[in-house]
Parts: structure tokens; sequence; C-alpha cells
């Protein structure tokens, strides 16, 4: 099928907002081996709108419309389309219902102008929007069906997912969403795990794709076709048997998943001694519903005060040592764990720069120990001489991975690549 | 003038690439108040190329096209301009002297692919790129200036700065860079602002525009001409004066930031207390470089264990008022800053859902608390029946305007609009 796709809204349009929906979009209809043919992005002008409909109408089966349903005057999509093909505006009632009745769930009034966007071009289809007040619609012109969603990433995938995508199935028989799996990795850029992975021939019916969000980069493998289980998994583990180590997770999103589902197994207990993540590691949990049932909670020891008044680290280690240092890290883990009565602790010390690094110990350099019941672990990797946001993400995402790796009964120390560790011990 | 975009490669059509170059390009246009007027993103598809170069031809006065200059085949960007045009590649014999030379300086060969890259339309006139081996160019078509330049970002970013602003300055008149005046809000939505701010007429050449990026709605004024300054400073009073409470930052990209501004002039230290934000409210001040000169650190106290354990909140407290409540936040406050010895603590206490709400507590009901040295502020919050991760990021985000409020000697309780205070105290 011919599916474009038609982006709307000066804040897209000029750059104050990079536009993350035209990529989850695309990424999304390819999982169902739909490659959308071209995209347009215009600004909040009439003409510009209707232009582009006008160019797209009887070329394409499906234009997908993103934006511009909102409840100001600078919300123009359903006006542009109507004007280009001639109709009006109605007043769609079950919409206005449903959105009085999403103002008064929230104790508020529905202001007047929001009145606005129940007024669907004469003959639409409306598409529910249960998180929102711009519900959408389709419209068919010269046999193009334009299909309008909102700009407001949350409900565009909530609409894409729950409407658009069983209707594209169900009409116009694109595939079924193709069995994804996904592998996260770390510590390993695009190309070094290209390299990794050129030895093995992939079946023809199996895409690979890669995806880098900061700190992971995501092998993506897609089956188009029916695969036999057991090739299937030869597969997979030749592929986790190149990527080593790197490899922190499956069909997760984040490494705290990873631990989230573990903790939330195993019934064991955890809490945090941050430094320089402050705070990070626990918030990705917390993120979690029902992460209180694993997580004590944590200490951001920020200043060496912090690390030696709350969780015992002494003065002596931390004048020889110094805060980043396999010594330090240690007894912030048995600090907090002690302290906690927790069955783990996980700390995380570093030197997240731009300044306090050193040639010893350069900004990137950071501090990680597990206190477990067998003893503390530790280790020193340098992470690079990164932006102090990366870095620090980093970091959290290392730290996690110790704990991921300790509850999988793995080795908790690991060869990430290009995050080189410099010094561990054991106390 | 009429600037259009046009952006290629398969990778950002499909969304494995989101296509930040686009958003940057037209944020270094707007500040030179150049209005992008359309983008097409295409694939590399030589029939989808010419189509779009020649849709472009004579309407546009200038087209900037991205990606596909490149040394593989998949690269077509030259080939199909031409194609388009009818006119022939030719060997630009500067360019294959530079590039041999730029891999000469590297100690390796220049690949016999790589001359693909000297090889201009005819009449083009290159333009240099210092940082790579992709040289952009530029040829006139029925009166259409075609750009083209690399889509890897560093050098696009090189190559706009240093030799295409300037031609547009020179050849087009185009102005030098605008002034931005950005305000940060919350607990409006977009519509209640456009509301408040209906009254104010706005100066032709100032542009007002909004900017939604959870959990903030940012203000953006742009000044297209030279405005007196009397007349700037009492549009912008005008201004926060209808926007009142939700105004939570000016020029700053975070309450954070304004946050750790003042507290990094006034040398005053703090610590966290904090539950649903599980480190969130630290964590966003560590991100800045230099917050350990007012940071102590801060506690995670996401169990009751937890909160009676490190902060001294007593028993009687958490079963007679519950966790989530003005006395808890208010011990938990007091408790961090005397144990951390601190001038301010914050504390936030709250039900993030999507279990654990009540008909009296339902979930997005927050407490918080702000210790000082007269005393505990707290308050408790409805923040919505949101998902899990926005009421989190809420949550910090009013924490951390109490401090802000309280650091520039207003009110520390504030009407964040549809963030409704059910309760309120002083301690």
């Amino acid at each position: 099928m011919h599916i474009e796709m038609i982006c709307t809204g000066e804040e897209v349009l000029s750059g104050q907002i990079v536009d993350t929906n035209a990529a989850w979009v695309a990424q999304r209809l390819l999982e169902h081996g739909v490659e959308i043919h071209s995209r347009v992005t215009v600004g909040d002008r009439m003409d510009d709108l209707t232009a582009a409909f006008a160019a797209a109408a009887g070329r394409a089966d499906v234009v997908l419309v993103n934006g511009g349903l909102g409840p100001t005057e600078d919300d123009l999509s359903g006006a542009a389309i109507a004007a280009a093909m001639g109709i009006e505006l109605e007043l769609h009632q079950g919409w206005l219902t449903t959105m009085t009745a999403f103002f008064e769930r929230r104790g508020r009034p529905m202001a007047n102008v929001n009145r606005k966007q129940a007024m669907l071009p004469a003959g639409a289809v409306m598409i529910d929007n249960p998180v929102g007040t711009a519900c959408g619609f389709r419209v068919r012109w010269q046999g193009t069906w334009f299909v309008f969603t909102p700009g407001v990433p949350s409900e565009l995938k909530k609409m894409l997912l729950d409407e658009i995508l069983p209707w594209l199935v169900r009409d116009y028989g694109i595939a079924a969403a193709m069995p994804l799996h996904r592998l996260l990795t770390i510590g390993q850029g695009e190309s070094q795990l290209a390299h990794l992975l050129q030895s093995i021939a992939l079946p023809e019916y199996v895409d690979l794709g890669y995806r880098a969000s900061l700190p992971y980069i995501e092998l993506k493998l897609m089956r188009r076709g029916p695969v036999q289980a057991d090739a299937w998994q030869a597969l997979l583990a030749r592929i986790r048997g190149e990527i080593g180590d790197a490899l922190v997770g499956e069909n997760v999103v984040s490494v705290a998943e990873a631990v989230h589902q573990q903790l939330s197994e195993r019934l064991l207990t955890l809490v945090t001694a941050e430094s320089c993540t402050g705070g990070m590691v626990a918030s990705q949990l917390v993120d979690f519903p029902g992460s209180s049932a694993y997580l004590h909670g944590g200490w951001i020891t920020y200043s060496n005060v912090a690390k030696q008044r709350e969780l015992n680290v002494s003065e002596r280690t931390l004048v020889c040592h110094g805060a980043v240092s396999l010594e330090t890290a240690a007894e912030m883990a048995r600090g907090a764990r002690e302290r906690a009565g927790t069955d783990l602790a996980i700390s995380v010390s570093g030197i997240a720069g731009p300044e306090g690094g050193t040639e010893d110990k350069p900004v990137g350099t950071v501090a990680f120990a597990l206190a477990h019941q067998g003893g503390v672990e530790v280790q020193l990797l340098r992470l690079g001489a990164r932006e102090r946001n990366q870095i620090r993400v980093l970091a959290a995402t290392v730290a996690l991975d110790m704990v991921r790796r300790y509850l999988l009964g793995l080795p908790v120390m690991a060869d990430y690549g290009y995050l080189k560790r410099v010094a561990q011990g054991q106390y």
C-alpha cells in the first residue's frame, strides 16, 4: 500500500520540537512490513495545509496527518481538510459529550475553546482518544483516506496502536506486527556491533535493525515470516555469544526494567547509595509500579560529609583513596546495606565532569560496589570523556546491570566494550 | 524569502534515525527571522528525489537539501538533481585534491568509492566541508538555489554556520540572529494560557509561541525588530501578571536550573527527602556542574521503615495520618534538615499510582514540605489522575518550585492552575 505522512505544526517545522512522532509512527508501520513513502512537514498556515492535502489526494491510499487538533486558533488541521475538500465542519455530539465528561472527571469546567475539538469535517469517522481532548478522525477524498491524529505523543501512540493499525490490518490487509526480538546493549558502537555480527548469516526472513537511544544501542530482530523455533533459538544463541557482556537485557526497555522484574519475583530487597548519579538509579526503579515491594529507599550522599555521616564511610578512606575509589564505593555499599538491613545495596561514586578530573582519575571515572550476603564486589570504570549527563546515565545503567547480573547468577563484573574497567576488588 | 527543506535517507524516513538535523536547521534559521516554509522527507529512491526537486524548483528561493552525499550507492542526491535538471555530473578537481589530502592526513589511502563525492552537477558552486569527505554544493534551477548539505550532523552544522547562513545574510539580506525571551510555566494548559493572555495586544514585531515539554509549557517571545526597552519591560510585566504563579522561570530550561542558579549565588545548602519522586529532585540538581557547592545530598525514603529510621518520622504520624500527609511530609523535611544540618530541606511524599489511591487521597495526591530557618511549610496537592511518570515529574517540579519561591522571597505556596492545593499548614 502507498502510505504518506503529513506532519503539521509551526513548532515541528521550526524545530522547536524534534519530530519524534514521525520516527515512532514509521517504526510501528515498519513492524507491520509497511514503508512510509514520503513525509511532508508543514506549519500552521491554511494555504500550506490545503496544498499538502491536495497534493496527496488521489496519489496515496492513506495519509497519516499528525498534529493541529488542539483547541487554539493555530490548530487548523480539521478546518484545512474541510476547506480543501469543499465541505463543512459539523459538531460531533458524541465527542462533545465525551470531552465534557473528561473535564468533569478532572474537576474543571470545559473552556469554550475546546468545543472546537468536536467540530469534524462532515462525514468524518471519529477516532477515539481515551487520554486527551483531541479526538482523531478520518475522511476519504479522491480515494485517499486522510487520517488525523493528535500531536501529543502519548495520545498519538495510543490512537495508532489501538485504532489505526488494527484498521489498516483489517481494511488493507497489512501484516500483523512482525514478532520483534529486542536486544539491549551498552558499551559497543553500532559499527562495532555490526562487526561482531558480520559472521552470522541471517535467514532472509529475518531483518536486523539498530536503534541508538542513550545509553543503549538496541538491536531489533524482525521476523518477516514463520521461523522454526529451533533455528530461531540457535540464531539468538549465536548473536548472544557474539555480543557477550554488552548484552544487558532482552525485550525490556531498560536495565531497570530487567532489575525490577527480577527483584519483584525474587523477593530480595535493595537499597541505593548514590553520589554522581544523584538519585537516578533509585528513580529509575521507582518509575515502575510495585517497586515498593523490594526498594527500601536510598541515600544520595553527594558530599563527603554525607558519605561519612549517613553511610559510615571513614574519613581515612576518603582522605587516602578519595571519594571516587574502590574503597569508598565499597564502604558506601556496605554501610547502606547494614543500615537499611536489605539483601542488596548498590553504590556509585564518580567524576561526572566537566571539572574535577585528574590525570589519574579523568572525567568519566566511576566507582561501583554491590554489597550482598557474600561480600562486596567493586569495580572502577572509565566511561570516557563525555558530557556530564551522558556519564551519569551510563553510570546508573552500569550500576543497575551489576544488580541484574548478580540476580541472574552471572559474574557481577562485565566487559562492556568501550567502558573500560581499570580496577576491581572484593571485600 | 521562501525557503524549503528536503531531508533524504531511508533511515530518516523509516524512523531508525530521529531527524534532529531538520529541527536544528529550522531553529538556526528562525533565529535569523526566517521561517522554513515546508519540509519534505524522502527515501533513497531516484524517482522520489527528482520529483521532490522538480516540485520545489521555481517555487522556492532556496531549497536546503540534507543527506545523500556519501560515497555509497544509496547516496543519490547529486545524481538526482543532475538528472532532474538534465545536466551531467563533472569531476570537481579541487575537491578531489582536498579529499585526497584529507585521507593522507589520516594516514590511509582514499578508497575508490570516495571519488564519487567529487562528482558535482555541472556548474555547481562547491561548498567547503573542513570536517568530512562530503563537500556541499549549490546549483540554480528555474530561479531556485538548491543547496546540498551532508547528513552527518557535525558536518552539516559547521557548513550551515560557516558557509550557508553567511551566504543567506549576504545575498538575501536575512537578519542577524534575533533575541528570544522564554517563560516557563506549569499547571496551565496551552488553551488556558492563551485565554489568560488574550487581553494583551502584542506589538506586531513580537511573536508569541508555545512549546509543550512535560511538565512545562514554555512561552517564547520573539522580537522581530527593535523594541524600546521600556515598552518591552512593560509587556513582560503584563504577561507575568496574567500568568501569575504558573510562571516558574524565565530564560531557563527547568525549575531546577533556576534553583541551581539561586542556590549557587546565595550559598545556602539543601538536602532532599523523597518518597514517590525517588531521587528525581536531587538528580535534577546534580545534573548541573557545581551543584556540590550547595547540595548536601538526600534521602530516598520509599518505605515507611526508611522514613522512620532515617528521618525520624514517628510511627504515630504514619499510622494516624498516613505516609502521604502534611504531617509526614513535615516530619520528613524537618528530620532531613536536622540530620544534614543544611539551611533548607525539601520533602515529597505522594501516591504516584496506578494503585494505592483512595477516595480521600486519590492517585496524584502529593504532600510537600519545605523546612527552613523559620519553620516548616507544607502543602497537599492533587496533581490529577495521570500516568505514574507524569505525576512523579510534576511532583519533582513543584518541590523545586517551592525552593525557588522561598529563595526569591515569594510565598512558598502557589496556585498552579489545575494542580489543586487541598490542604496546607505551617509548623
